[in-house]
């Protein structure tokens, strides 16, 4: 049982007072990723990788996650102007990973781990992650954060399996085969293929603009094709982000 | 199927556009509720009647639950000291509130239920309604919101039935037999029987101490015993609080 | 003389340098309270009675009140759209509340007795209280706090002498007899008793809606009547509450 | 009758729904003002005012004091390191004096009048206007505030009468014969003569020191001495300032 | 060299760590200063004094100015309605002089000299020193800051020789003699004295007005008249401020 | 002349009031680049290219820069340890973008260009341009704004020109060829190519880690060795920057 709320406190004390437990934190959004697919990826992929990495850890637990992440953006989430996409201010998540953060410390907690799955909040995961740690060292307590995004796991030769025709690049991956593999994987149920849309990948000028432009964006929200997603390269890239982690963090808290 | 985060965009675009879903918010807390019970009843509770309510509706959807709450009081939730309860600050849950109410009103949505199962965040949730209600005013939205927390659907003959020996009150009800009963009934996993403790109701004083005076509270966490829950209790309440609530938005939103 | 603020520096000091003065800080609000009756009821009832508990104390004070509450709930004020009604943001009460606290306790305060007369205050002020500690103890100060809530120490048989008919119960005090008559003792000008109005006590649905239906409340803007209030009753309820509080202070601070 | 919340709804509905009321809103502080005078005359002395130009006008309210006012500064309130003065921060005055004119200009308010009593609090008033403007402008609610000091209403021949020995300036004024003189007039009961120091009055660099230095300030708390101060002093000031603002009241919102 | 941004990181390193350089900021405004003068004189002229002084000290460094400042006040500034001049909240700018205080302590920075240029700013940089000492302090970091603005360095046998027909008073410099002189001294390309406006000093009411009344300012936005000023008055202001504030550095951190 | 802060108010107004001006307003911040480097490239290459690129446009006009900007993180710019990294808050860099864009909004103009010059700051600037335009949509106004950071406009053929043995790639440019050949171009006085270390281009783990590892990180600051930094790159980086953005805006303000 590596999920935090499901323990009962006692249990939870007994696993978490030494400050030796590593606590995964799953950060996502909810942001359409397209016609064929729901619009919680970033949630619940974080969430399935955390509990999967806690799975081969010693002593682990995945807090639960962060549903509401920063506003999408054109280049990397289609715009936060798309009907579903329902996003939060940059302060807002900012005071929600140091409080969270602040609170499980005080738990005893000295060992964290961030798993985001959403691009936009990147940097202000790390703002919340220093005002805590500003906020701790004031209470004589020290930790140790690291922060990761999923997919900056996956190697080239992952990618190789799975854009045998060639990789058009993290950018344009909003919506398109990584993240509708893993969920065909992970949860196939929320991904009808019927769906997807056969499209060029979403080129952009070198600039942004605001308010944003939909023309800028396809129409199905995705910023590249899904339609060669598969569960087995699902399966691939899930295993090369949980066993990445699991050595990133092996290495880092031994 | 009625999860907000479920759907792709397009589905969710077809059913919230007229303005006429109910969107269901569940919102709850990460909080001991003694030895025998997982930490995320305040979640779990109002997130299942919301989609039991749901289900009752012609066109509704449960929005993905708020998970961290306000911090627990003594009085009401054992206190915010216990290893696991794991709060966030009064402000961050008051622009939390407001920025999820505002990015859904700007989908077409006009019609919102915050089902809350954390007593102490309702004055923090009704502040983030106020301000998320004067922001979309400015930029021409008008929307209807219902706030409660579920027990207030509690009637006096499913009082009578699942306390027969006299009801000690709501005050105390935290961990004990109303909480566990509905998890028994809905997480049975989540339950263990065997670690409930007996003790007498908890009794406080007319007034609060800050910080918070461990000794106040039963060892266990819990403000009365569990011992007496079962999932048939839970059964029951868990219908009035649902045909309660559907009654409520029935005549609400008419 | 046990007003705080009407001291002069150096006698302010001589009080309170020891630590251990008990400080009590009156919180109220300006909110219609029905037209037989001023607006202010919410500060003269807790500052009154703050500074009758102080003079039976060796050594207390009453800082100056803060007039202006959180916003008036309909199902406990009336609500915020009354005329004459004026209150604040949620995040500005926290904020007053925490640095009032702070200052005070820079003098080498460390005994406080926070006196609410508004039901709506009662979270912000915790949160107020929460965030002044974590800010004192990072300076290496430790206090004990008090928050009460006057009416909380009125027990069951004032009730019934009060009463004498039964009791609508304190959801539908607003305006009622209970802070009538208080008023009719200690501020019999501020108190028109032939303006009260004859209503059945306000009932209301489980939940709350926002914005508010002004509909739900009697045109009065009392949720229950007035007219069986005395000054007697006032005295009877001043002296339960005024000496209920300082046997709480006097355990608290022994 | 023109204090604000001595009224009962329904009377202040009458005075001002038709919006040309003019709101008298008193601003002050808990500050030190010497040995020989209580810490409350930056708040008692504008209340005042505020209520005697109040009743030479046609429809004039007095709204509750601010009684907390910005932290005192070193060449004008002896500095906020002394005992018994109490104050809050910038931002929380800010947020104060924009929420209360919010407040009272959604009762149909368009014409206020802030009187201010505390050096410290002007820019931080200032700022709270221009956002409450903002916000009421973007709700289609326009009005006109003034803001005023009252000692920038004492005139040459004031001073002169004041000050037969010469005038060492306003800066120096904090604890003085000013607001000394005033208070004898006002209030006689929280001053004590006899308590004044004779001191030169004080004297500053052009820069100002942070943290401050105790020692740049007269250990009295006074910046120069108060031994002249009279009563009758304190009515021609008192005279000069209401009739003063009156008018300056009469010429703007004529 | 003494532009603290000038320098490489180890030869900052090398001058800072011991904590006994003098940090200097320049704080300014983009504000309209008169059809015949740029905008920056705010910034241009303290950031020029700072220069000019710590080139005169053992260890000075002049960081880089802060650029944008509080809000034009009609009686000091003409007021913020104006186009060009381009001002910032106040919160903002106490939140950027905490920021930068904290950062440049935390290279072992302990002497600061804030020097500025805006009237309208003073206020909210006090708060933010305040806030920055009181953290610091948490991190057991003590710092001496002083804070001036250049003008109060200006002595009568200056103002003489400066306004030999009489000085008007420092409330209507703004565009007037002393900034145009000091711009004429310091950046003659950035003034047209063609363009100066003769016209009567501006005399205001004893209170402010929200929101400003463009009428009480004069159509060219100079509250005196700058016909007066000539390079060699602005040499002669320069080097009275810079040889004060020297003094005044060498006295406080010797 | 196209600075902004140079112009008197009555030019700026004549060139503004149609609002078809381009404002480009420079973000950078100061931080280490280096022990051959000033602490200023993020802020002088920005306002450098926006000068090229407005001397290049019909009515365009540079706002003085933003010098202070996000903390330094580890991968990008060294991290936020090294002496003379001088950073402020994330909320602070918000509410400054928001500030600023509203009151240059308000004087007319409409279109604006914002060049950042510090990874770090792009999200913090994202969210004060989102939070301006919901504020100025409330008051009626609508405007265009660009984002962009210079080196996105670096091309495929420039990047072989400038690195002839292979390009390490934007991650580890901080301090490297890209930034110090600009500086020679621009401010070659700020530059000491004697000081520049040879090293191995950084490589990093996949994850973030904090508080940060000052041994992830080249003792002497850049990320990859600026050795081979020649003006004659930093000219052709610049020209390439400089018509690829006016390429841009003609395009977007056409």
């Amino acid at each position: 049982m590596n999920r935090l709320a499901d323990l009962d406190w006692k249990s939870y004390q007994s696993r978490t007072q030494h400050g030796d437990a590593v606590i995964l934190l799953p950060i996502g959004a909810i942001e359409q990723h397209g016609p064929h697919m729901s619009m919680n990826p970033d949630v619940l992929i974080p969430e399935a990788i955390s509990e999967s990495v806690a799975s081969g850890l010693t002593n682990a637990l995945v807090a639960p996650a962060i549903s509401y992440g920063y506003k999408s953006q054109v280049k990397s989430g289609g715009g936060n102007f798309f009907p579903g996409t329902t996003c939060i201010n940059g302060k807002t998540l900012i005071d929600t990973i140091q409080d969270v953060l602040i609170a499980l410390a005080r738990h005893g907690n000295r060992r964290f781990v961030l798993v985001n799955g959403h691009y936009e909040n990147s940097m202000f995961i790390v703002e919340g992650i220093d005002l805590a740690l500003e906020s701790l060292r004031r209470d004589g307590i020290d930790c140790n954060i690291m922060l990761l995004s999923y997919w900056d796991y996956v190697d080239q030769t992952t990618i190789k399996a799975v854009f045998p025709d060639g990789f058009t690049g993290w950018d344009v991956e909003h919506g398109g085969v990584l993240e509708t593999s893993l969920m065909l994987y992970l949860h196939p149920d929320l991904v009808n293929m019927d769906k997807t849309v056969n499209h060029a990948p979403a080129t952009f000028p070198p600039y942004d603009r605001f308010p944003p432009e939909p023309s800028w964006v396809p129409a199905s929200g995705t910023l590249s094709s899904a339609s060669k997603a598969t569960a087995e390269h699902g399966k691939l890239l899930f295993r090369v982000c949980v066993e990445g982690i699991q050595g990133s963090i092996k290495t880092e808290f031994a």
